[in-house]
């Protein structure tokens, strides 16, 4: 496993996600220099009072110019466009930083000059939260879940080595995939369950018995993500538009199914199929519900 | 608001929602004696060996004998013929226990005997847990929840003031409504999200490119209740069938509409959709996320 010898990294954009990276660096063995860069200054004094980076900057190409690590931290339309300047800029330089995002979308966010800096590493940690903002940003956040990363053919292997390194200090694991089959995977994984979430509660709202009120366990459970920010959620629904429509679609036709056996009353069906469900959950507990170490360094 | 007087509170099954009940009493300052009767003795011997109930009898004409407070623990249906049973039972008796239950469906379950049996009070707490089995139970379980009563016009006060005062011992709060509203309104804020859970899940398990296994917190919560009992939610989806497709009717009319704004790439329009439920779910943040304590004893 290589380690990780980067002894800065800048992170562009700092809300939860950015900021739970900064955090769980902080909480690990590392001892390097926290960067931030972002278009609102207020975010980033408030990064700096909260100590989760160490210094922050509005001039792009001096953080260019510094840090060994770059990573966008952006919705995807501005993370693509701004990975698009990052590359041009850091053509410019000297040296060639590691430059990675976060987004939860690869295709559309690689679409651009990015695809041919051979030091970008497109990555997505499998970890959120219905909350925005570095004030809600938490060192565990990453703490046994998921690193997806999409590396294209002509990837610098040391570059690839490098994010890596990164995440596995937050306690986050790793993998490989193409840029395709994660767009579809995540549009199954992550944003038709949002969609679904968001159609749910938009069904509550408009519901004159005002059945929210009445909610429990369940439904908190089923609407939590339906806070999550609407631009990040219209970004993703726009970007990953196609396999986000066979995903729903895909949904829609067991909702109808399920419907369907509901309405023909067929007890043993219905037993049949809410048993195959619970299978499919209890199998699965261990990847929904990892054990949360504090202060994790698995270096 | 009135004192709990019952001495001796029978638990007709023992399960999860009993058994939670049983300990929320046991954690209160209410000193009266809990006995367990149902058909399966290990459940019964479990509870007692962990505490959660004083002593059990398989005799339920014993039972009913002694108990001031006949609480019935199963799914609708079971529940529904339990009910039939002991409410026959009771009118041989001198003495008349207030009998009461926890269905989530309560047209079903009032429609016997019991109708003309005024010291049943037909009930339903709003809490519930993927889990099943006493061992699962949990003292707090009902803290900040809401409890629902539909005494039939002929039901005797004393009786649902008896079934108050032992539910506000949990922390759990009191509201009276209607049997038909009741069943409505559970069927959009409990009975249709299960359905919701249930179908994403069968959407995921059979989707070849396994999902599940790169899903994160949003997919924990999404598929959480589709871990619960097979048989007690074939049971309710067949006993509120009406109401439930309805509710399910007006989910997959938004799933519908949701679907074709991000087809028609309707930025601005999905912004608003997804802001709305936002701030539906902020609005009943209190409800959703009530906060817990540990040994409640509002009385």
């Amino acid at each position: 496993m290589a380690t990780f010898t980067c002894q800065s990294v800048a992170l562009l954009g700092l809300g939860l996600i950015s900021g739970s990276l900064a955090r769980a660096l902080k909480a690990s063995h590392w001892k390097g220099e926290l960067i931030g860069w972002g278009p609102r200054e207020p975010s980033l004094a408030l990064g700096l009072e909260l100590g989760v980076i160490d210094r922050y900057s509005l001039d792009l190409d001096e953080v260019l110019s510094t840090a060994d690590m770059v990573v966008v931290g952006a919705p995807p339309k501005a993370t693509g466009n701004l990975l698009a300047d990052v590359v041009t800029r850091c053509a410019r330089l000297e040296r060639s930083p590691v430059v990675t995002d976060m987004a939860s979308i690869k295709g559309f966010v690689i679409d651009g000059p990015q695809k041919d800096y051979d030091r970008f590493v497109p990555a997505h940690p499998i970890a959120g939260s219905e909350h925005s903002g570095v004030q809600s940003s938490d060192a565990s956040l990453f703490s046994g879940r998921e690193v997806i990363l999409t590396p294209l053919a002509t990837t610098d292997t040391d570059a690839i080595e490098q994010v890596e390194a990164m995440w596995q200090l937050t306690g986050a694991y790793l993998r490989l995939m193409e840029v395709e089959q994660h767009d579809a995977v995540l549009a199954s994984s992550s944003h038709m369950p949002h969609m679904v979430a968001y159609a749910l509660t938009a069904a509550l709202a408009e519901d004159a018995a005002q059945p929210t009120i009445h909610g429990g366990g369940a439904l908190r459970d089923m609407t939590r993500i339906a806070g999550s920010d609407p631009t990040m959620w219209a970004d993703i629904a726009e970007t990953n538009r196609s396999a986000l429509l066979t995903s729903i679609n895909q949904f829609s036709a067991q909702m109808a199914k399920l419907r369907d056996l509901i309405e023909a009353r067929d007890d043993e069906a219905l037993k049949a199929y809410f048993l195959t469900c619970r299978e499919h959950r209890r199998a699965h507990d261990d990847i929904l519900n990892p054990v949360k170490v504090d202060g994790v360094d698995t270096d």
